[in-house]
């Protein structure tokens, strides 16, 4: 990079922390971390200048650019946080325009196919540690970035055997200054994971927005209201993951499909107590849900 | 009532107003009544004396008997707040014990079995409004009751052919003066819309939870936490409103299995336009509650 950083690098951990993709996810690391004083600098590296200089003026990067490899010729952590199919070769091309040092990660939904395009890669392989923190809006864009949006989140990270031990350690380090705790996991199983605990309750929840005419909308209610919000989430982002995570999603989707059914039996046979039981099964998982949750994220919406 | 209520009457439109269920609803109502000075007494009814002490306590009745002839005896408005199967018995009940000019409203889930029951009774048809405020929480017992629950909610009324036109009037205004906007249909569809826009809600809530294992609960997120939230509702009120609107809830059940499959199909065939397609129309009914929904609504959790 180029005299790209005026500030001068300060007595921080990191010198510069260059964020590929500053979106809502981007925006708010690119926020954690100038909040937090983690880093000399933020760059923020993007194809549309618009966009670019909107989270500039929203304070969630230092300085931006359109030039990936000058953004990340002098970062110490890239952090790649574009829509999951374009991940892998982002990665590829910080690992070749970056320096020796360098720690990349990212924030993709999906892991499995992104690792191994990365492992593909012999440069990018010794520089990588997958991650994926688990927050998120209905929201796009940098405008509802939030320098909170991490705190207390869990963020899964997916070393594989060829993992650089200390690439994993400072991979650690970064996630968890930003808020998050830390989960480890194999590519497979976060995968397998996220299908249940995230991309099919996105799923759910546009199948069910869908379900609902929009005569009937003056009469729904909370169930309805919380049940469906992450439908308005953007459809680029998420057909991408469903793409990316098609199998996990099926198999989550038949475990979903035969609950539904099983219920509809209970209510078909008008079997009061089967329709208790399957009921109370739910509410007790739920519950053990609650049971770990911590109050900041109990009240948050 | 003899001598229950020590407040004398004052200046207001409503002498006693009479609750028979003070739970979350029923209590809400309570202190909704008494927050707004739309009546000089309110009395709660209940068979738990513990629960109606608390009721008390918590200010959301001025007193409380589990004599419902008693209860009723001296209103000019009973609401009816039981379980869905009690609500037409403790209507006739309080028809046989009220006074000759008394309105009686319930807030019911359902309305067909129990406006068709009700009008099997010619006293209570001539005092009966169905009622329902669409307005509830995960959360059961008076300890809940909020004086604003039902603040910018529907209150759907269901008024047939033989239910006279005064008693509507009254209805409208005393759901109104809680807070309501006053929607008005008749029972059957009452029914077939709430098994769309509420039942269908809780159902598949209740299958998102039950689809996600206690040992991945480490790693959900916001789609899950607002997806799965009323599966934490009542087995009881939610076992009895499933049977009561069984038919309607097994066709909306229906509908919303047909959209789970072609989810299913657009994923099978890796067709990114089919589920772009699929996920935009979701988007766009979900898109058209969030326009019609006022600021209060969108800000309340």
């Amino acid at each position: 990079m180029h005299g790209l950083c005026r500030r001068e690098p300060v007595l921080e951990p990191l010198g510069t922390v260059a964020i590929v993709g500053v979106g809502l996810i981007g925006g708010s690391i690119g926020l954690a971390v100038r909040a937090r004083g983690l880093a000399g600098c933020v760059v923020g590296v993007g194809r549309d200048e618009a966009r670019l200089a909107e989270a500039v003026r929203f304070g969630a990067i230092d300085v931006a650019t359109t030039d990936a490899a000058n953004g990340v010729a002098e970062a110490d952590v890239v952090v790649v946080c574009t829509p999951v199919t374009r991940i892998a070769d982002d990665v590829r091309h910080a690992a070749e325009h970056g320096p020796e040092g360098l720690l990349i990660t990212d924030a993709g939904s999906t892991k499995h196919r992104i690792v191994e395009a990365v492992e593909r890669h012999a440069r990018a392989r010794a520089l990588f540690v997958g991650g994926h923190p688990i927050a998120g809006s209905d929201r796009k864009g940098v405008a509802f970035a939030d320098a909170n949006l991490f705190e207390g989140r869990a963020c899964v990270l997916t070393p594989t055997r060829r993992t650089p031990a200390d690439r994993l350690r400072r991979a650690r380090g970064f996630w968890g200054r930003l808020g998050c705790r830390i989960l480890e996991t194999d590519p497979v199983a976060h995968d397998a994971a996220l299908a249940r605990t995230s991309h099919l309750p996105h799923a759910v929840a546009a199948a069910l927005a869908a379900s609902i005419p929009v005569e009937l909308l003056t009469m729904v209610g909370g169930a309805y209201r919380d049940g469906t919000r992450v439908a308005g989430s953007d459809p680029e982002i998420w057909t991408a993951i469903f793409l990316e995570n098609r199998r996990p999603i099926l198999d989550a989707l038949g475990i979903f499909q035969g609950q539904v059914s099983a219920f509809k039996r209970a209510l078909m046979a008008g079997d009061a107590d089967a329709i208790r039981r399957w009921w109370e099964d739910a509410r007790a998982l739920r519950a053990r849900f609650d049971a770990q949750t911590t109050p900041r994220e109990a009240l948050e919406d």
